[in-house]
């Protein structure tokens, strides 16, 4: 159930002292093929962290040997030292594995502005190829983690060959300064250029639908690598259904591990004239401060709800409006429906339909309530 | 210093019932005229609340005689009855003044799906009319306030003619679900065309530029009367100026009294290439949860502003952007600049430099910080 399922894949998780809390915070994934195809998702943010800028041109040519991951720090907005700083530790990982510097893939999170103290981290890069394990998939989880609880894995399982992934952070791709890390690994035998197709429509209904805060990092990266080990070839198909069925999981424990959030939010936008109007809708709901402080206070507000789908330039007709919390049709043809009193917000699931009426597509987002602990967790991070 | 400053308005405020506190909730602002010039800029919302329908209509001929305004209900998602009792409200109100509905503009305020208690408000509205006086604005101010721990109002002396002003809410033309209701009354001689043309001016540069949280209400109004009674004729620039300044101070309050907030913060985005850039912005950095969290916990984070900066698709080079807080810059070309330490955090109002270096234009919005307390007011809002 990590990155270590698939054949082919070696991974460890060390403590290399760049936390203050002095839990583990250098991962490394290795790929021992005999594939090393890659492919990667990264931040739209235009100000992206030196380890985006380095990582996105290494995978140009649709291959990684390793990816190196720390939390600790994000190395973003860190100048040409911060991108001086990635490629040493690029270097380090490929002198330390044997392979070629241009074909690791660096991760980072953590504090933005702020310098990676470079001696710790290469002597916890050599720690990690020490301790390389085809089982340290786990120990790998739970060294990208940084506000999160828990380490988020998956797998799934085909016949002969497997999809596995970790996850760290909380958000979309563009989440939270709780940066979202992804590594996918599999051990099929696929092409670069399939791998990278499976990845980016895995991405696209997965990763793409969780918001928890609206904020956009400057370091997510979605990586997937298959080394072929298993000796099974896939179609593009097979193969994008089982990284989706992985990229769900992992998104789906993002969510439900978001910061400070009292409550996981299914929005479900109905009938929408497109997936772009879904999805707009279904955005401006996922995105609005006072619904989410309502669903904290367990109050059905289905007033915010409208005012959240009126700002949209979706098609609808405001009178033709449906909302529905917990399966209680609190508002019904853009005015009052059942008792909201019905309504039961006690538990951590809530889902909420919006009917639009004008059309046949349906798209869903994830979020998470506005809390008391979300304001706490993000006032006091850096403090 | 309200909108009874201006010769020929007579206003009055009284408690109808509406709002289980007992406090005042319904306000009248009467134009005794010579001239009856009106004009409004309404919430661009959607899904848009009874009496704004109304409101757009009846000033279609360019002319008002009377609004009044009700705290204790939005009246809005009440479908057609909601509308048959904005109509009733503003047929009562023309009865008791002896007017034409037609000329009588409707705002309402608080939550939204329920409808309004039609005989306690009409009874209010005879109340209201039987004490409407030229020292009504204070009472006035007083009875359309929902979450607002103070009324607001201003105004605007010039030589032989004034602008006066009263707003409630917090937010922009798209507040918070605390509804930003304002109006503005001046007994400059002018016309219609110029009342229009010199309020949205100064809309577009001073309600248009508060942000509290995002968030866009579905009742929003800014109604703006002229009397003529002061005898004295202004040009559209002066008119302009004078309602500018009403609107500024007015604007002003409203953040510094948003809901749950602690500080009032000034975005200044310098050398953005245009106006739109600018503004797009100010508004991703006054938008983001992450930043104005920091803010709350008194953390000069300038990272989480430049992860806001760079979502949007403003002109700017990543590296070249300069960042002050509280007149300290504590990044400098894209990367560290002053010890954030330095940052004083301690007052209620804080200043927010960007510079873009792209341009010649600046732009400024107001937002508040997020809380504890706006988390807690807004999950506690209706229940």
């Amino acid at each position: 159930m990590s990155t270590t399922t698939p054949a082919g894949f070696r991974a460890a998780g060390v403590t290399a002292g760049l936390k203050a809390s002095g839990r583990p915070d250098v991962a490394l994934v290795v790929n021992d093929g005999p594939d090393r195809h890659a492919a990667a998702v990264f931040t739209t943010n235009r100000v992206e962290a030196a380890p985006v800028t380095w990582s996105r041109q290494s995978l140009v040519d649709g291959r990684a040997d390793a990816v190196v991951l720390n939390s600790g720090g994000a190395n973003a907005c860190t100048g040409a030292q911060g991108f001086q700083d990635t490629h040493a530790t690029a270097e380090h990982t490929a002198e330390a594995l044997g392979v070629s510097a241009g074909d690791v893939v660096v991760c980072s999170t953590g504090l933005i502005g702020e310098l990676l103290p470079m001696s710790k981290l290469t002597a916890g890069v050599t720690a990690a190829a020490g301790s390389l394990t085809a089982e340290g998939g786990a120990a790998a989880a739970e060294a990208i983690m940084t506000t999160d609880t828990v380490p988020k894995t998956a797998a799934a399982t085909r016949d002969g060959w497997s999809v596995g992934g970790m996850a760290k952070g909380a958000g979309m791709l563009a989440p939270a300064l709780a940066t979202m890390l992804v590594v996918v690994t599999t051990d099929a035998v696929t092409s670069a250029a399939d791998l990278d197709a499976a990845l980016r429509e895995a991405t696209r209904t997965t990763f793409d639908r969780i918001d928890s805060d609206g904020c956009m990092s400057t370091n997510d990266t979605v990586l997937a690598m298959a080394s072929g080990a298993s000796g099974t070839t896939v179609s593009r198909e097979e193969l994008t259904e089982a990284v989706r069925e992985v990229c769900a999981d992992l998104a789906r424990q993002l969510i439900g591990d978001a910061e400070g959030a009292h409550h996981d939010i299914e929005i479900v936008v109905q009938r929408a004239a497109s997936e772009a109007d879904g999805l707009e809708v279904a955005r401006s709901i996922a995105r609005n401060n006072l619904f989410k402080c309502a669903i904290f206070g367990k109050d059905p507000n289905w007033g915010r709800v409208l005012a959240a789908v009126g700002t949209t330039s979706a098609v609808f007709e405001p009178a033709r409006l449906d909302v529905s919390i917990n399966g209680v049709q609190v508002c019904r043809a853009g005015g009052v429906g059942e008792d909201r009193t019905l309504v039961d917000l006690e538990a951590r699931e809530v889902r909420v339909e919006v009917d639009l009426h004008a059309g046949d597509d349906e798209v869903t987002v994830w979020t998470n309530d506005l809390t008391h602990d979300y304001v706490h967790e993000n006032s006091a991070y850096s403090t």
